[in-house]
């Protein structure tokens, strides 16, 4: 498959759509980003990487972030993270109170952001030094020990926290938050503050698509259930309220974040990452999820 | 009228109802009230009281606090007031935070807790030592400097307010709380330790029967029509998710807290107080709520 | 009291409110009354009657005659009708699903349309013939025996009323409606559909005002009880999702239709009604509801 | 892959879960279904089929038939049905009409009743002979002609569809259902009430294992995009509240039904059916479930 032709082809295609979404601006470092900029990277299983465009560009990764942080938590704690977080797509705007509420502080999947401050409590209550451990733990799976958190956008989010703020304190009065709230803030406010390329990000997916082994250095990060699990659940609830129309649309497990990131594979086969940071409605990279679409089209495969 | 005959026999018929209800557990230090008790006061605008049972013992106040501060923001910002808070009924339960979210942080009236925590936070604004001005103002209302913080109970209450936090933090992300979370908090949860006894909550509430007028001082604390209407507000919200029923059933304008006292009033006539601290499902006084419905029947007067 | 000049002062100010309100227009035989149209009617116990404007012109009733068909279901059943109705203020929306669904088919209050239907549910059950019986329940309160059905307001109601099926199907699915859907819609149609004046309906809301007993032939058609418990509902569920706003600002009980009136009454004294079609974005009588605030800011009187 | 040696397996560990469930009784011709019965059957792309237990018994498909409506419609119609039903997991019971509200009629997907409701209304505008279309189809897909409706469920469907006669007036009201209700409701109980074995059912489904190509007939029923599209949503919505368990726990697209059948499948690979009549309280077969897990585990392979 000639990988190469098909990015070059989606990254001229896509361009179209510039314009039509808007960065996301609820933080004012994220606000500053240059709307016009693409990327998108392919790292394949048997060795070979594609790029075009802006791929080699660091963006925040923002709730892509939460893939890393349960795979963390699931490989130490394993099933037992389902008693505090729900494995059902959400059918609701994504830090929608009502849902939490009505659950009596249980979130409904991992992937919105009531369930990633419930994972990120269980890891803090795991790594002793939870910012070094997550920083370790992504530079493991890409083979780069050149990522870091952006500081700026870390204070900007702790800054800006006050809904997450509330959705913490809602857990804790059901007792389903451990740690110190602010403790728990400060370290969720740099897991989405981790500055990552899409060429990184691809190869740190890869794993994902390899049966849950690091493909770099052939450690065994998750279980090949494990692994799998964690595909079904991306592809539920990876993209918040338009989970549903991403998986008729491209078919594949995948996780946006509101930086403009992408992150997204095909088991057995590749991983692909595209970052465009103009979203749409749902806060979703608007030409990312028109470039994974047509990626999937064009290379006739998708799991489905 | 002979009232303490009346109040006499209220005493008497409600024992039956002790060990029904459930005193609030919540937080420790109102756990431990002997639920065994019950007092009743009335004080009327011709210069009259009675009292029987348990009439003289403090207790906390709770929700009740929330006419008090209402009085103190509405007098000074009058209707501005209701551009931050809703004047309907909530239809759920009190702590709920559906409403607040569906309405993008506006609570439903001033006597849900979110509204209260909204009231308070604008008192903060008002006021260089709000807590002082609090105490000056029920003592002023009821002539008795005797009025104090439960200083336990207001310490037991912010160590157990994980919920309002999230209240209030929700509400700050919406942009309704201008001062800092920690001070509201530490404020609210005094409010809400104002410790009284039947007979002075009954003096303190005999200004709005009163026509806004402090019988004892002469002066005006609320205009006529804010007068008024604060007793509408009582008359649709006072009780929680029980408001309609406790208008069917008694008929009067009143306001109730966990602690398990009922304030209520007659306009041009009395004000009438109820102490007893078992409390039903719906978080009112068991005793208490049915000790004015047979007051109102035996008195033969409502405001219907 | 010069009700004469009270209500002549209003009818000539609220003539600034045209024009900024939107007739019901849900169905075709609402839609065509001339907005510009506003009549108020007083009638007092002592035996005085004021009106002025369009006070003699019929108008569909609408949703006040939820209050007729209360009244004749409780005069029968007593305090049973309150196991298959609430009676909370809603806090949502008239027609809403929600609270329907969440609460097992049990409606929140008799004034929502889910409430109104149980209840003529039971009237079909009590009378034999339940639209004979409600005319002549009708003329009997306002001594006048014109009062008739507009059969084609009753035919177009009954021509769009999808939603009220949903409902009612609904109900039905959790066992709260005895009778044949379609046997009473074509009652509910029907009892929407009465034409009277203001006039009419002044003189039958009299009895309400007059603990129950019909002062024009002094049969007791309410005990006392349940006369001013139907105050109560009316005070905190009669206008919709407004009513809290309504006793705050009139402080009466009363029940509004999307006809345009109003009926509303301050016990021991008087009833007061009025129409004006153009109806504000609660589906109460723009017109109306400012005429009834200045009505009880001028007379000085309202039960609060 | 022995799949035989597999299902025989998976019959056997089952029978522990036999008495932990409830048949469906919200309808009496379901109620009576002998409840210890278990059926599995494997279809295979390449020609072979594997059945054991109750694999040819004949059973009420249920909710499995909006599959066969869906692709009936889309086929016709293409996307247009997405401006009509949503594509997005639910998120909250499978007949709750408080998403259908806030959404203004428009279901959130196809597999919900409401969504269903919406899709067979279309079908009847696309069918002159809609009951008879749908045997055909069916048949067409199977290659079976001996397919039938239960009459008797569809009867008994019938008597007891009051939320479903809710759900279709609301749709009505806000102008998303476009024929008859009565109509609708009498189409619809009969599509639930087709008749089949897991043997039938493996073969109906192979065409969707198969990129829309009928694997007997070589025709095209829907496009590659069409049926790798139903795929994804079947396996975002296919199971109700518990699709991203089911997405999970087997990794596989599929539909359940409250018959206690389920029928799946693994594109490029095969189809797999279960049948045993117990529920779990979400609705979905308690055995089925389980054996859908065990298989994907065993013959290890799903879609992740």
């Amino acid at each position: 498959m000639d990988y190469q032709s098909v990015i070059d082809k989606i990254r001229d295609e896509v361009r179209e759509l510039w314009g039509q979404g808007r960065v996301a601006d609820y933080i004012p470092a994220l606000a500053k980003v240059d709307p016009r900029q693409f990327g998108i990277a392919v790292a394949t299983l048997d060795g070979h990487e594609y790029s075009t465009g802006d791929a080699q560009v660091c963006f925040s990764i923002q709730s892509i972030s939460k893939v890393f942080t349960l795979a963390m938590v699931t490989r130490h704690v394993g099933d037992d993270i389902w008693d505090a977080v729900g494995r059902e797509p959400s059918g609701n705007p994504f830090n929608s109170l009502v849902q939490l509420e009505y659950e009596q502080g249980k979130p409904r999947n991992p992937f919105i952001n009531a369930g990633a401050l419930v994972v990120t409590d269980r890891l803090i209550s795991l790594y002793p030094h939870p910012k070094d451990a997550m920083l370790e733990f992504v530079r493991s799976l890409c083979g780069n020990d050149d990522i870091y958190y952006d500081k700026e956008i870390a204070r900007s989010e702790r800054l800006n926290a006050d809904r997450n703020m509330s959705l913490a304190y809602l857990m804790k009065s059901f007792g389903n938050i451990r740690n110190d709230v602010d403790t728990l803030l400060d370290v969720y406010c740099h897991q989405c503050a981790i500055s990552m390329s899409c060429v990184d990000l691809a190869r740190a997916f890869l794993f994902l698509s390899n049966r849950g082994v690091n493909p770099f250095s052939g450690k065994q990060v998750l279980s090949v259930s494990q692994a799998k699990r964690l595909g079904a659940l991306m592809l539920t609830c990876g993209f918040y309220d338009e989970s549903g129309d991403f998986a008729f649309r491209a078919g594949l497990p995948g996780k946006s974040g509101v930086g403009g990131g992408i992150a997204a594979y095909i088991p057995g086969n590749l991983a692909v990452t595209v970052w465009s940071p103009e979203l749409n409605r749902h806060g979703n990279s608007l030409a990312g999820m028109a470039a994974l679409e047509h990626f999937t089209t064009d290379i006739g495969n998708s799991i489905f």
